[in-house]
């Protein structure tokens, strides 16, 4: 397989919104408000991380062939700089939305759910895609991350639902939250040269592609929910590009600090 | 079974230890220096709390039968004051130790694998001892239990000898981690009327039964990871009374506050 430059960065866009989207929902680990949604939320965010780690070793391998540049999962996590990093902007933003309480801003876990639930939902289709790759380590990845993300769907769908069907207060609050993120889902499906590449060359899919089956998916569960798919906006994010939003600077340094102060620590 | 105010307090201090170390050990959560290190704590934490659900919620049964009284695992977990906490003092102190560079108080991962490493070693003897408990719940959660902690033993015991019989920066962190973190242990094995009673019921051992073959566990590994074994103090700690230290306080408050912003809430 001849290895290219968008290859490798497309490798790096999914693991990156693993990664960061898993660093974000860690912030709820031992926070949760009951011992049982704390734990599987953890566990999703251990998830994340996983397919970030296994993105990230195949990425530096893919590099290497590229480049002769020897990297290791830990170098492209703890350091990289901010535009280095390709994430969607979705994954970045903090749990506070639009009807956080106090300007310290407190979590909010619709916002938490609908990030989940329209991510998820994404990945189920990319994750299927990628099963037919021509890159066969990333074929391999998907396979194994698929059932995680599975489960991930269904968490957030159950949750997503009993909100939007609850009560007065948790439909206010999730409609909230949906109408805060789904611009940001633009993005997705935004067609880029990388993605031409990726797709021209049988690695993975146009996301373009999927947005139709991802749609369709979202709009079953909020009627199921509740909920109203608010209007199409026209502006489009730009964190797999690495222009990221003022959230992303305080992600990394949480998450970049310690390593940081020890590089290639073996102490 | 004739249910007895002594066998529910000895659940919740098995319970109280589990959730408060597994609390501690998750503000490792996204923070780790290592990504693969990272996800070994995390998971670690998140056993730990599971062992806490598991007997919080026989704990719930147990009191119900004793008086009449029905508490959820969160009840116990988010809504008990600090007296109410029956945790050994170990299980709450933060992760800097003597050594931390700063008054910030830097996390030292010598003291969070030193205090894993006497706490699970501990416990494989504890659980191993339960899994012929008469309290047949009691000693099925044990045998779930088991195979997590020995994988705990062995996490923390490879780090230990690896640290130990590292450099000389991590040797000397890792002795003043254990000279620190010793004293604390005197309390596994203090008895009171709560164990003597559970032990003369057949519910669980004499911790002071379990001394010897744990302090040689103990020995083993710190002769493979060079390090000393502190003399003996003769202070003993109260946690497992409800007398906590300065930290503990600080624990609850993080563990707690949102579960008390909305009691009950199922928005």
């Amino acid at each position: 397989m001849n290895i290219t430059l968008e290859h490798l960065q497309y490798v790096l866009r999914l693991a990156d919104t693993a990664l960061i989207l898993g660093q974000r929902n860690a912030e709820w680990c031992g926070h949760g408000p009951i011992l049982e949604e704390d734990i599987a939320l953890s566990n999703m965010s251990l998830d994340l991380i996983g397919q970030a780690r296994l993105l990230y070793t195949h990425a530096a391998s893919l590099e290497q062939q590229l480049t002769g540049k020897t990297r290791t999962e830990d170098d492209y996590a703890y350091f990289r700089a901010e535009r280095e990093f390709a994430n969607y902007t979705l994954a970045e933003l903090p749990h506070y939305g639009p009807l956080s309480a106090t300007a310290q801003a407190e979590k909010d876990y619709a916002v938490t759910i609908v990030r989940n639930f329209l991510y998820s939902t994404l990945m189920a289709h990319v994750w299927t895609a990628l099963t037919q790759s021509t890159d066969t380590q990333l074929a391999a990845i998907a396979s194994k991350s698929i059932k995680e993300t599975s489960y991930h769907v269904h968490h957030a769908s159950e949750w997503l639902i009993r909100f939007g069907d609850g009560t007065e207060e948790s439909h206010r609050r999730s409609q909230a939250a949906l109408d805060y993120l789904m611009p940001y889902t633009r993005e997705f499906f935004s067609t880029d040269a990388v993605e031409e590449a990726i797709a021209a060359a049988g690695i993975g899919p146009l996301s373009a592609d999927l947005e139709a089956a991802w749609l369709d998916d979202v709009r079953a569960t909020l009627d199921q929910a509740t909920l109203t798919l608010p209007e199409p906006v026209k502006h489009v994010t730009t964190g797999k590009h690495g222009e990221h939003s003022e959230h992303m600077g305080f992600v990394l340094a949480e998450m970049q600090s310690l390593a940081r102060q020890h590089p290639g620590a073996t102490w």
